[in-house]
């Protein structure tokens, strides 16, 4: 079945990423997340699904956790690949610099418009799309949502995108 | 057939609205707005196709254009909604008093949270989805995307968090 799913936020409370998708489960009997399934948690899930390739095109990624997760794709052998907007790589608590130290390619425009996008594609079969930047503002404070889409035709059409996109801003 | 496009932007050069969606077409032998079909002139004829309903949920409104074919779905009788951010309505250019000046109903958000959202629900049958505000940057600099989506389910949720922000929003 093809997947077609939407999450809105704001989300009540952080979801708890260990309990969620952490190989050992959350161990903190005082654990200030929640382990309730919310709109983050199926994030969670959806980006750790990742089992060959991670195309994520998004504006503003600030979010740890969110970083932490194609941190922990790309050791486990997903091509991981971020596009960003350039000017957004520079404001306090952007997560680039922690991707790109771990080894993982990042991308940015260089004009002075905005790289304004905020998808990503999973395996080449999952496009998530919609409002939603990776910051802790979107999780738990504005209105946001964000689609899970299966549907192939879509799908490739965002693919399509992001490898012009890729192309486009190649440092080379 | 269930309708399923996306656009992207930016575009080349500015879509003609009148050629487009106009009455009369183009009258202007030297008009400098293109008349050739891209991304903008698809989301006018999608908005001027209203016939009924037009559900607006638009983090800023800038775009005159845009904003134009909201009054004149609103002169026709649509039922014209718009629920945008408190605070982008205060800046230059916002076109949020226009809409209010035209007698189209506007709710905001009154939290120093973002209302993020954008998207637009046409005649409860097709959803407008995705990074694209309705400023000129977003159609003619910016890298952005809007998928057209006709998916009963998915529109209905979309419908329902309309609903469910126009009650939160409510000025009473
Ligand atoms: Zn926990
Ligand atoms: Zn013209």
């Amino acid at each position: 079945k093809v997947t077609e799913e939407v999450l809105f936020f704001p989300d009540d409370r952080v979801a708890c990423k260990d309990y969620f998708v952490g190989e050992d489960g959350c161990n903190n009997n005082d654990c200030r997340f929640t382990h309730f399934p919310n709109s983050l948690s199926r994030l969670y899930e959806f980006i750790n699904g990742a089992k060959g390739r991670l195309d994520v095109c998004v504006f503003v990624i600030c979010c740890i956790d969110l970083a932490d997760l194609l941190i922990a794709a790309h050791k486990r052998h997903v091509l991981v690949r971020v596009i960003s907007d350039g000017e957004q790589t520079e404001i306090t608590g952007s997560q680039i610099w922690n991707l790109r130290k771990a080894g993982i390619a990042v991308r940015t425009n260089k004009s002075s418009f905005l790289m304004h996008h905020k998808f990503v594609v999973i395996d080449d079969q999952l496009l998530l799309n919609g409002s939603f930047n990776w910051t802790r503002q979107a999780i738990s404070g504005n209105q946001e949502n964000l689609m899970a889409l299966g549907n192939k035709r879509i799908v490739s059409l965002y693919t399509n995108e992001f490898e012009r996109l890729w192309n486009a801003f190649d440092p080379q």
